[in-house]
């Protein structure tokens, strides 16, 4: 099919201007220090700046705004916290950016049922401070303290993904407004329905390339009532993933299992003032009653011995299992700190745990072949392993190295019935990845429906979908 | 947004019954029994014939056939083993049937990853018999014994969806023929993904009017290493509500919690030669190490003691276990049964677990004022139940009432944050609650999609999407 159009980058219409300032008075900036911010997120791509930025306060403002830029033929670019890692927010044709820090309202909790109903600039962080107390928490946890919004966007997940699944599991409904300015409300708070076409599903990873999610309902879950943290090093990161696919196959339920090689141990002790053991490593965590993380804790470790495992170091006090965590979060600016300056280019594969092994070994062959710094770290529990590989953003050979050692190991990830991403989404960087993964048919349904729901391409125009 | 042009039942063209007999010999007949087979499901909806049926065996096949049918403007209906509840597979614009039981092999299953890729006519037994021996089985069992392209069209689940999920978290990938006979893969074998729209979950539960499923790669579950099942009756139907909700409350990961009214049991009692006692009941199973099956059914008995439940009767052996749940998969039937000749108006609303008890205690309400007979029965562990509605299929009266008694307790549902449908879909008897329970916007967010997918109308016209 035809390419649509591409928006033409063009100074924003002045009547549109008036039209914002007079609606949102100082939530409506033209300000280059205020646009600068939210023209570049994590990514090494360059910065992109927006025309403006506004802060919206509820659903009713962002269909004002949105039917607003329509009238003007402004593309529209959603903005939560910018930790996204493929240029997501990037204004590469301009526009409108739409800020939604001040939408960052936890508008109720139903204890009794475990959802959450949320405005999308709340934090993972801020709601399970919200939640504290009830016995309940929300356990996705990228990196970052990202926004619900942005989390749902780009269907992200964490280090928990393993035991509770990605934002495509634990997003129950959402409001959001579409191209046209029209607001629609999808899902619900019942845990099943067959009522029809599976809209929330279709805007959770949609990357705001369909509609700007103005509100979520999101899955909550029991705190466990026992918990337990642990760290254990292997020989090589082969027995380490070894020890992953069994205690995945054994259908043990771990909460947590997390891979670092060596260079991100090392990164981590530098950045985060740990003292763990520079060698390959696994960080547990087990979820459940007393005897059930006690059982699933003792199989692992009987697991980890056969693998040539050392003994599980155990974090048992809440402070140091929040220490760990927090260092393990910390990962991404941990490896950036390896190489002062640099930015990261960041890997994203996921694989069938069978084929996990084989995937991160050839991995580590490419990294070395390469020449390139690039630890390994990773959701192994899902088959899903990042690198982060550290580039000097004004070296552009080294940068194309990166982007080239990226497409080998995406290329090795889909030959083994694997995803080019497994929780950062396609953005600027992988629409070529896309279609590699998916084909043209699968590709040109998702731009008929790209087309159907926003035919004048004003939604973050030039992400996910090629040709957009 | 105007409404569609419907298609309009001629007879087939003769041409196209030429290429099909040529295409397909004897897997193609315009045979009365054959088409009367194909023209009526489970549901009370007239039947409807199918012009011709067709029997393929492959993806390339059905795309051959989608593309002759577009050629003539005739419209393509799916069709699995006919169980479906809402009219689905009816013919009502005419059209060639698509029987799916010729394309029934299990292609593929792999263990370590816990998956299998199955084409569309597998059945859900038929899948499981197959994986005897692997350590691994498919949890998601709708009364019938459905193909797994039924029910991923329709997003169905059954007893096991509190802690199995429901078909939108066990389908994993699919390949599918779009209306303008191209074939699309989506999702894949990895455990998560975040690359481009969720064509997937768009697929699953729409029912055959966006695409004709013709491979599926669904989520297998290890076999608990443990199992218990055990049945409990309650003063009353509020006393064994309040046992489910308080169990969920507390998070204990029950593998199947259902309940039956005393008139359901009645109707089991007679159907299945069971002695249940004829009261309200939960049926109970638990899953996991013999520790933790334990630990659960001793939480859950204290719950149940605690709101007058008598003690547990055990099912522990296996075909003590099996006969029980048989006959609860036989409830259907055995509703029935209890009125000899008619057919049954099946309601399906579910609701968050904390309007539970209202939702029931309502809808118990709504069935003794209609008169008529209804027993309850339900998936309550999701807030999911249902009602058989026995109606005379002569006796039109009766049938409003039946329909006016499934509208109240759809609203009631609606009203308290529910959905019309948990898990048998929308069909062609429930569009207007669609409508109620999305609002216009996104109803018509779905049309757009239905539009730019299937311009012609031609899938499986008539469902789910009002006007189409």
């Amino acid at each position: 099919m035809n390419a649509p159009s591409r928006p033409v980058r063009r100074p924003l219409p002045q009547r549109l201007i008036d039209t914002l300032a007079a609606g949102f008075g100082t939530r409506f900036t033209t300000a280059e220090a205020v646009r600068a911010h939210h023209g570049h997120d994590e990514s090494h791509f360059p910065d992109a700046l927006p025309d403006a930025v506004v802060f919206p306060h509820g659903t009713e403002e962002v269909a004002a705004i949105v039917a607003a830029c329509r009238e003007h033929g402004v593309p529209v670019i959603p903005y939560g916290v910018g930790s996204s890692l493929e240029g997501h927010i990037l204004a590469i044709h301009g526009g409108v950016s739409v800020d939604f820090s001040e939408m960052n309202k936890v508008l109720a909790v139903h204890t009794e049922d475990m959802d959450a109903v949320v405005q999308p600039g709340v934090t993972r962080k801020q709601l399970n401070a919200e939640l504290r107390g009830t016995g309940l928490f929300f356990p996705l946890d990228p990196g970052a303290d990202a926004s619900l919004g942005g989390m749902a966007a780009t269907r992200a997940s964490g280090t928990n993904a393993v035991r509770y699944g990605t934002m495509r599991e634990n997003v129950l409904g959402l409001t959001a407004v579409l191209a046209d300015g029209r607001v629609i409300r999808s899902g619900g708070r019942a845990r099943k329905s067959s009522s029809g076409y599976d809209l929330t599903r279709l805007l959770v990873g949609s990357e705001g390339t369909l509609g700007l999610i103005t509100e979520l309902i999101v899955r909550l879950h029991p705190l466990p009532e026992a918990l337990s943290a642990a760290t254990c090093t292997f020989p090589d990161v082969d027995a380490a993933v070894r020890t992953v696919i069994q205690t995945i196959q054994l259908g043990v339920p771990v909460a947590r299992i997390e891979l670092l090689d060596a260079l991100t141990v090392t990164a981590i002790n530098r950045y985060s003032k740990t003292t763990l053991r520079e060698a390959p490593m696994l960080f547990f965590e087990f979820h459940g009653s007393p005897a059930g993380v006690e059982e699933q804790a003792a199989t692992v470790q009987d697991i980890a011995r056969e693998h040539g495992g050392l003994d599980f170091e155990w974090a048992t006090r809440p402070e140091e299992r929040s220490r760990l965590w927090q260092a393990r979060h910390d990962t991404y600016f941990a490896c950036l700190n390896l190489k002062p300056g640099c930015r990261g280019v960041t890997t994203d594969v996921c694989v069938p745990i069978s084929r996990l092994a084989e995937a991160i070994a050839g991995t580590r062959e490419d990294i070395a072949a390469s020449g390139l710094v690039a630890p390994i770290v990773g959701h192994v529990g899902d088959g899903n392993f990042h690198t982060v590989i550290l580039v000097n953003p004004d070296d552009e050979a080294e940068i194309e190295r990166a982007e080239a050692l990226n497409r080998r190991i995406v290329e090795r990830a889909l030959a083994l019935d694997g995803t080019c991403t497994g929780e950062h989404g396609i953005g600027i960087g992988k629409q070529d990845f896309l279609l590699a993964e998916h084909g043209a048919a699968a590709v040109d349904a998702m731009r008929l429906i790209k087309r159907a729901l926003d035919p004048d391409n004003l939604l973050n125009p030039g992400k996910v979908v090629p040709g957009f």
